[in-house]
């Protein structure tokens, strides 16, 4: 990521750039700057006041504060992006991989972009361009251009003889990139393939038939991660519809992709921003939870009319109150938990209808097992205590049927979204509330109605 | 972690192993077996029945078998080892590394354990053996020991020199590892970086006085993946307390570590178990959330215990329990939203406490704000609706100091269990609706009694 984009404005540039790999040694070449590792740097901005980011990013030289700048969270950025100078900022934009920067642009103000943009090397400027015209929740918006490609036709001692002639540029040389000339991807060597290969032995020769893996360039983020964590690639090549190399996703954004959609699947499951961070200002969460709040006030206010049709019951029996929040409130953890075990399952396995139904029938044997256990206690309990056997044995059936009822709502619900082709997590916990709110209300009202009252 | 434990086993072993890199195209160059991916033969098996399993897994080359079977999910592994005859088992368990055959044989009864490993040869036992020691859910347990070492005395081309020679039988050749005379870890090199050094130059000038960055075996796995994630390392050495170099996380396990981490977080905070899923046998799943679920049922038998409180009031006002659930409902999804971000932050950012109680105060800066607007909203639909102005005002006031306390709640609860050295997710729900039922049935019916009846 971090190999600049204007080398000619860099000379005492130093060959290898840390952040993707290993602690760079080569610092100790040029000694000048400070030491730190760019995201260590980062986490250290993080600490100081504006005036302080902006006062040591200026300071330091333009290829460590442009690393730097990368490790930052969004929010911390773009307000430190909009008090540098426009020239300091650009500077620092033009060090960037043509990756970081498209990132790191399409989080400002057109107008500022535009700014910066205006100020690099029109080359570089068009090729960011470029990059920003992706949408980043896809393969393109997240994919490296920075890469070796190797003809077909060439042999492997000219392949790795390139491939040594690019070291300096590239960032990750592990991998070469072979295409047909149509630039068609035809397939993927590693460096260490390629040393192991006959000398004189075209690529196409090694390759045979072997149909690279990649992904076209609108692939979804989550089907990148999928692909990338099922086959534990360290890159992964992205093309276009008609299979010509566009760039690669590479190991630093895939750890960052699946901490993202980690992060995307617990925080919508509930209804909070996807990609809310403790370092969001608070005002924009309180915009992006709202609508959820008012979703799940809405659907309470069902279950409370449910209730309400059992007003005259209450009225008579208003112990039924004490006990009514406990089925409700049983029935959505058990959901929940089938909930949370189907939401991760679908994010890191390939969607399969029958496996899905298969899991959905899992969730209901458990929910029943559990839900008999914890019936016969409540049964047990509720008869001691009480005294009321009959009151006891209206609850435990009400708790059981809601459990079961919440575990299959709890495991269904995903599939559902991912049916419909919506994200399988978003607002769940939310509609799973609602059915096991309602639900446990009815089934204890209505059954303490027509045996208790 | 394909490179097979015992080469003299297998004289044709290809050079290279997929699984861990790009689609290897070497499988061309013997051209037997199946040419399947191992990923994709993995999922294939998952789909078959057992016999299918244990007759496909036979027929296969074992190199094959050992890569399909590290691939498969934990529970379908167990079974087919089970099925499989003593041999054949310990034939594909000898064609694995040594970090994956420890991982397999862990999940085995020690008595079959034992018999495997006395088939396997005595010097590749015993590293199993050895590996299998370590925690698992440390950086010892999921290390790679397969990797190039370096002394730091050596130079560049000599360097380059053991690489080559090495390349066929280490599974990522991309980094050497620099120790001095007593294997303690001076630094890290990338193939790229001794390409660009001088000849002659000694390793140890190369490195000058870099610290690599490393961590111990006993680091657990939450950890090595944070630094991981923060440096965006593509491995991380692993050490023991006197700084000697034991093996390293490769990039194929920080994936793995990453998505369990992520599953663990969703799965924990609901109180299911930390490595379920859809896989996981019904029965055990039910030990696992059965425990949880009576933690559950004594919470919101407490929260029962508060209306009980109030029995007198609701006889005398029925309508009272119905939006009682709504306030406890709306504050415990506010509180969840604060507790989903919280606990993505906890497990991608570096802890720190100030950070932490600022997080808190921004929630609870979220909780107000939602919590007025939300309050009324409902002030004015219950006056209008119901007419009764005095019931809207008390469920209104209810409702906002419910939702801020569900948001404080939701914040703290995972600082707290952090603090106190615990999982920040644990059961983080199941105390959180204590709380917010509890509170919001307090505060409801409290006020209701107060002013209402």
């Amino acid at each position: 990521m971090k190999t600049p984009l204007s080398p000619a404005s860099s000379p005492e540039k130093t060959p290898e750039q840390a952040g993707t790999a290993q602690p760079a040694p080569v610092d100790a070449f040029d000694g000048q700057g400070d030491s730190r590792h760019p995201a260590d740097m980062a986490a250290h901005l993080e600490l100081l006041s504006l005036k302080e980011q902006v006062d040591l990013l200026t300071a330091l030289p333009r290829e460590q504060a442009a690393e730097a700048v990368a490790e930052l969270d969004e929010h911390v950025r773009v307000d430190l992006l909009e008090h540098l100078d426009t020239d300091t900022a650009a500077g620092i934009v033009g060090e960037m991989s043509p990756d970081d920067a498209a990132d790191v642009l399409d989080e400002l103000e057109e107008a500022h972009s535009d700014v910066l943009l205006s100020k690099l090397h029109s080359k570089d400027a068009e090729e960011i361009r470029t990059l920003m015209a992706f949408d980043p929740e896809t393969a393109g918006g997240v994919m490296n251009t920075e890469i070796i490609i190797l003809k077909q036709d060439i042999s492997a001692d000219e392949a790795i003889h390139k491939i040594r002639a690019e070291l300096a540029d590239k960032e990750i040389p592990y991998y070469g990139y072979i295409v047909d000339d149509d630039n068609v991807l035809t397939g993927v060597l590693s460096l260490r393939d390629l040393m192991l290969c006959p000398p004189g032995m075209p690529l196409k020769a090694v390759l045979k038939n072997r149909e690279p893996v990649s992904v076209t360039f609108d692939t979804e983020r989550e089907e990148v991660a999928r692909v990338i964590g099922h086959y534990n690639f360290m890159t992964l090549p992205v093309v276009d519809h008609e299979g010509r190399l566009l760039g690669i996703v590479s190991h630093d954004d895939v750890i960052d992709i699946i901490n993202d959609l980690a992060s995307e699947d617990m925080l919508s499951m509930v209804g909070a921003g996807q990609d809310e961070s403790t370092e969001t200002p608070w005002i924009e969460s309180v915009k992006m939870r709202l609508p959820w709040l008012i979703v799940n006030m809405l659907n309470s206010a069902l279950a409370a009319c449910v209730v309400y049709l059992f007003d005259g019951t209450i009225e008579q029996m208003a112990i039924l109150a004490v006990f009514m929040p406990m089925v409700a409130n049983q029935a959505g953890n058990t959901g929940q938990q089938a909930l949370a075990v189907m939401i991760r399952s679908l994010a890191t396995a390939k969607f399969s209808r029958r496996k899905a139904w298969n899991a959905v029938r899992r969730e209901g044997k458990i929910g029943l097992a559990n839900g008999l256990i914890l019936g016969i206690v409540i049964l047990t309990f509720l008869t001691l205590f009480t005294g009321r056997s009959d009151l006891a044995a209206v609850m435990a059936a009400a708790l059981l049927t809601d459990m079961v009822l919440g575990a299959l709502a709890g495991a269904s619900i995903p599939v559902l979204l991912k049916e419909m082709g919506r994200d399988p997590a978003q607002a769940s916990s939310i509609f799973l509330t609602a059915v096991t709110d309602g639900a446990g209300f009815f089934l204890f009202l209505g059954l303490a109605t027509l045996f208790l009252v």
